[in-house]
């Protein structure tokens, strides 16, 4: 029986979304973003990424479809962008959601998170859950089968 | 009324959990573990990461908690190590998985994805949900609120 194992890890999706989000910098202005923090002077002091780094980070994440740019202008300034997420951007919440999670419970300060998230209708805290969609949940990874899908390459056959 | 936009991204879980784990390979190397894959060649075969900065990922989830280092020997050789997931390191499955939904969402080939989950029990696929403690589902960003948590430091306290 083949595995994943046997599989190319060529086109896997983990591999594609960390070539678009794979590194610290660029999950931080899309943290920035979701707490709507949209420009760029904003985003730079609380970020603290370098300029230049800030500044690629965002136009990498308008061509690959993530952010888009609105244009405003302050009085007596010259016109400037601030950056919304596109439904693209917005789908990687869970992403952020889990790594604050995460987070939450393997790096904290002794005080307790800076930050907690609550279900707007009803208060309690928001967690992530995996879950199959027949409805059950599967807490745990050694409930999950992973198995080659439409798209898999044997090793042998993949370039690589 | 005060916001997360107030507070200082100092100790931000998001921020902590990526200054781990953020940059590609570190992920990949977790992708790679939790899909059985535990010794350095064939993780090396299977990532493409140069061979130091595979040593130097691995080296790292080791000192930070998320992979153990276990002895073996194949006949005739020295004495190796291979790779195992501490539950530090299980904890960060929802993490990937949301990461490869995202992937397969909006990154997939036209044949579909490399990879599919299945919940063992049942074969159904497997999601990612957010979900509120109260069992409520929370399907997008806007049913959140995000509040200063316990540990939350004002901008002009915190140590910029």
């Amino acid at each position: 029986m083949t595995t994943v194992q046997d599989y190319s890890t060529d086109n896997c999706s983990i591999g594609r979304a960390l070539s678009v989000l794979g590194e610290k910098w660029t999950l931080l202005v899309l943290r920035e973003v979701f707490n709507g923090v949209r420009r760029f002077e904003e985003m730079h002091e609380r970020i603290g990424a370098p300029r230049q780094v800030l500044s690629h980070r965002l136009a990498r994440l308008v061509d690959q479809g993530l952010l888009y740019r609105v244009p405003y202008r302050e009085p007596g300034q010259r016109q400037r962008y601030e950056y919304r997420l596109t439904e693209k951007g917005i789908d990687l919440y869970p992403t952020l959601v889990s790594l604050l999670r995460w987070g939450d419970r393997w790096l904290v300060d002794v005080e307790g998170p800076a930050v907690t998230l609550h279900h707007k209708d009803c208060g309690a805290p928001v967690e992530v859950v995996l879950r199959c969609t027949e409805g059950h949940d599967v807490p745990t990874a050694r409930q999950v089968r992973a198995q080659p899908g439409p798209g898999a390459k044997l090793l042998q056959d993949a370039a690589r």
